[in-house]
């Protein structure tokens, strides 16, 4: 396909839909992959894979397979609309969403914009979040763009990439699973976060959200790209290193593969001892703390909301947001999302090198750790890793 | 004009506007008259008329006079939009609107339906409410029709006649003094008034809304008519009457001869000497207690939602919701919004029949007494003062 495109219609008939080349297509078996792929990216955040992916075969059994376009063959005057589920991750993986909210999610953005919506974004590469816009795509037959709004999950409205890129986060539509519908307009994305928060817990904590509306110019300067295909990679990899014994280590080389992480390794190989969990804000936040399995006397500390953020040996600052703190089965290196943290658990505790997108100084100032109330300053896991090796 | 309406522009100028003969227009002693009886409507709701008529006065002197339209003059296809204030009328006091806000509501409105408003109608006809609607009118240059929704006040959403009579209490436009604005689109009015409260909260309890988009015929259905007339013609018998000495009087023969209304009555005579309010519901909710002037032994209890809604003279019900009940400075008339109640002050109060579109079987399934968590069945004024009599 060209990368210059004509004129966008403004009919329910999609140019982009029909002319442009598939960049991925996910069969079943790639549906796992990349469902466990994008959990480990969602950083512990995005809610249970296994009902992201289930929910996706279903749709696409239903509706056909999604088509899957790279940015760089999007045209610049699409308008292109970021989809995906807002709420705890607990609650969202005890209501397992339908469609027809999704439908309206997409209806209702269309309607205020007062023109047809053209592309599909996840919000997020992570968990959920990561197969619901494939559902989106697969139900609408709009294309769904290899890219994302975060490289990661992260718990706000305010930390997508293109807010840090001066695009706004409004038009921000929410619906329930009751089909109530809410569109918020506000100046700032931190104003649109309140309100949408507000509005999610009345809703139950489990909501369908569309947001960020965009050009293709702009989704192509204020997103990162091609997450969607690393995803699957990286879920890939698990499995080859499951066949082959080393499923941790094939991870991080593949993480160290990518052009958008570019290094990962393991910070601390330990037991679950303690966790503490609590939605009432209506975030999971809480943290968890594990004991060395070769010395017991190691103890790391995990702080989240929704997301893994800080992870603390003693005083020492082993990783911190944004960077992506992962936690993965020792054995199998299967991603544990925060609500499926459990006691006693053996687990291995990964840190990645954050996009370079997302630790720029205007992103730094949404996203770096004191945004999360903690008392520090950004550091990358390759100086901290560098100090501490 | 002709009841028989052409079809109804889609673009900016406006057919109803500039066709429609005005049915009453307001000067600026009017709208003091206007607005003092309107607060006696609002049954204590609605917060301060004077800063309401202030509000009026600015709007009309900057852009001129509304025009108020009759609902027999009313196109059938136009596209009618009620407009008013939510909050707690203690809160609306304090942060006395300024107008991008009200313009905003209405043009939100209009996007999210995709064609142009045409005439605006207040939501009550109480206190600020029926102020707010000529400030609307005059800014946007839309009529205004000469009716209203409930024909009184009341302190939800569900409580409109248009919801009794069938019609859609969405989409529904809440904007802050920030503008930021949300829409809301539920299937049911208490689904609507839950949101929209929530929201209102988040907002500090002072936001522009606009809903019940209906067309001409429906507002013509549904609605209560005249109220504004009503609402003049009661302020000038109060000034009236303090000139004769009468007052009280002259309000209570005014009401009689009211087709809306058709009877009134003063139920008490004495003082404030209790009072208990609060707002942290997002209503100003509590309960007044009065002593008789001639026979301090009797005592009056009113409690209240933003309206007065209950009185009771030990176990014997005086009136009840939906029936108005209005508390009046005893030799002024003035009457006393929940908001403006003191110890000690001196009042009358009064209980006038409530409009026969709200006491039907359908109204009163939204505001019975048992709708306001009251233990008591609705009992019309005119038969508890026959009985009390």
């Amino acid at each position: 396909m060209s990368k210059k495109a004509g004129p966008q219609s403004t009919a329910s008939s999609n140019p982009t839909a029909t002319s442009a080349c598939p960049a991925l297509e996910l069969s079943e078996s790639d549906l796992t992959d990349f469902a466990m792929g994008a959990a480990f990216l969602g950083a512990g955040g995005g809610g249970d894979p296994y009902i992201g992916q289930l929910m996706a075969k279903n749709a696409i059994r239903e509706f056909g397979h999604p088509m899957i376009i790279d940015a760089e063959s999007l045209p610049d005057d699409a308008t292109v609309v970021m989809v995906g589920m807002l709420g705890a991750p607990t609650v969202l993986t005890e209501k397992a969403a339908a469609g027809p909210d999704i439908d309206l999610a997409i209806q209702r953005m269309s309607e205020r914009l007062g023109r047809p919506v053209d592309v599909l974004m996840p919000i997020e590469i992570g968990g959920v979040n990561s197969t619901i816009p494939i559902v989106a795509s697969a139900r609408s037959g709009l294309p769904l763009l290899n890219a994302d709004g975060m490289g990661r999950a992260f718990p706000e409205i305010q930390m997508l990439v293109m807010n840090f890129e001066g695009l706004s986060a409004t038009p921000f539509v929410i619906v329930d699973e009751h089909l109530n519908s809410v569109i918020v307009d506000t100046s700032t994305a931190p104003d649109a976060e309140a309100f949408v928060r507000t509005i999610a817990v009345h809703m139950g904590l489990s909501c369908m959200v569309t947001g960020y509306p965009m050009t293709g110019a702009d989704a192509k300067r204020a997103t990162v790209w091609n997450t969607l295909t690393v995803a699957l990679d990286i879920g890939r990899a698990i499995v080859r290193g499951r066949r082959t014994g080393d499923p941790v280590g094939e991870l991080i080389r593949a993480l160290c593969a990518t052009d958008i992480y570019g290094y990962a390794r393991e910070i601390f190989d330990g037991k679950l001892i303690d966790l503490q969990r609590d939605t009432a804000t209506g975030f999971s936040v809480g943290q968890a703390r594990f004991e060395g399995l070769s010395d017991p006397e190691r103890h790391l500390l995990v702080k989240f909301q929704n997301e893994y953020l800080i992870a603390l040996e003693g005083d020492t600052l082993k990783a911190v947001v944004p960077d992506l703190i992962a936690i993965v089965d020792r054995e199998t290196a299967e991603p544990i999302p925060v609500e499926a943290l459990r006691y006693g658990q053996r687990v291995k505790i990964l840190a990645v090198a954050a996009p370079k997108i997302i630790t720029t100084p205007q992103a730094l100032a949404s996203v770096s750790p004191r945004c999360f109330g903690l008392d520090v300053d950004y550091q990358p896991i390759r100086s901290l890793a560098g100090d501490a090796s």
